[in-house]
């Protein structure tokens, strides 16, 4: 199989010739050493298109690379399905990390929210730091499209923002004392239906937050008894997801 | 509820009194400032077995607790199943973070491995490294034994080794070009079934890779077509294990 081409995100993928930005021309000619003549995909996480490009001219310095965009086409991978995590931010929880494996494993909306027990770590809100990790993970996976980042909300606000509909879509909140295991929850999905994830801090989701959330028809359901960090939970939860999914 | 006991791993837990090692004084007397009277939980994560037991003294520097045993019992919290999880090594796999996952996701022995595209990084064995690391995950999740961990060696060797057996068990390569979803593979999992995970390098596994593991009735299955990283994989692959196997 021949090489993947180098993907390269860009806000506005247009037909005809452009100069890239400062950042974009640095990754095509210093980072994966390509030149005039080099082809390679560039696409725009916000609007889901992509298009073929190839290089014309990169300046001596590499600062600028000028280019030839192909017509540009919807994006070839997207998450057929839209799942949000409500990701509570905390000492333990490695937001970044989250961030990254969330976007790998197609979440489409990531809300970092400040619950309870979410002590320690800023409470600064780092959605456009967090945005531009999205990005990046998309790039290196292949995804044509990058997760919403919502700016970091109190939980309860985030939860009733969410708060899935009578009859349509899932609402889960992740506990290691919930009675109901994920998998048979995952039972009642339906093969286009949206999924919302609720993942505490280190520390967990607490009694009246959980309560709230019932409240508002979102379930609690355990990946096991074990008491899983954050970040773990967040791949744990989405790869069941996706496997779930592709089996229907 | 109450707050669960602090947990401390000890080689050999047996009714009676005994002087702790210093790393285990250490983590009761400094860490959780725990006296005299204060009680815990030690397991011994090879036995598989756990006692409760109390401070009885601690020398001032606390550099040696002196502790009263209660009868040893099984460990409460131990993985349902059997699952193997082979893992390559390379650059882009952090295995220490894949050995924390695994463990908190119920892997019950971890294969480190060199394959084809095993480049960069340190071809070491680090296995006694890895030991402590799934010995400290199993701690903090609350899980009473540990994975055990091989010794490196290379992937084909592995994959002979931890071969399916006609009929029984469920061998797994990873790769993000196989036509069989995960969750396809995974309703032919019997409830008690042994399952062995593979998962490539950043790179991948390659064709011959694949090839022999296919003559080894090791099925190659997808979590979708994005390119993860090694460590993703691995966490979501063992998160739809988890969900698959409670459902059922």
């Amino acid at each position: 199989m021949s090489r993947p081409l180098v993907r390269v995100p860009l806000a506005g993928v247009v037909a005809g010739e452009v100069g890239l930005p400062p950042r974009a021309s640095h990754y095509l000619a210093h980072v994966h050493r390509l030149g005039p003549g080099d082809r390679f995909v560039a696409f725009d996480p916000q609007a889901e298109t992509e298009a073929e490009a190839e290089i014309i001219a990169v300046t001596r310095r590499g600062g600028s690379a000028h280019v030839r965009l192909g017509p540009p086409r919807p994006a070839s991978l997207r998450p057929a399905r839209r799942v949000t995590l409500i990701q509570a931010l905390g000492r333990g929880s490695k937001v970044d990390a989250v961030v990254r494996d969330a976007t790998e494993l197609g979440a489409t909306c990531i809300a970092p929210v400040l619950s309870a027990r979410s002590v320690g770590g800023t409470r600064a809100d780092r959605s456009g730091r967090l945005r531009r990790i999205a990005v990046e993970a998309a790039r290196q996976c292949g995804r044509g499209d990058a997760p919403l980042i919502e700016p970091t909300a109190p939980l309860p606000e985030a939860l009733r923002r969410h708060a899935p509909s009578a009859g349509s879509g899932l609402g889960l909140c992740l506990h290691p004392r919930a009675a109901t295991p994920l998998g048979a929850a995952l039972r009642e999905l339906r093969s286009e239906g949206e999924v919302v994830l609720v993942v505490g801090p280190e520390g967990g989701l607490t009694d009246e937050e959980l309560g709230l959330g019932a409240s508002l028809r979102y379930r609690a359901v355990s990946l096991g008894p074990l008491v899983l960090r954050s970040e773990t939970v967040c791949a744990a939860a989405l790869g069941a997801l996706l496997a779930w999914g592709a089996a229907r």
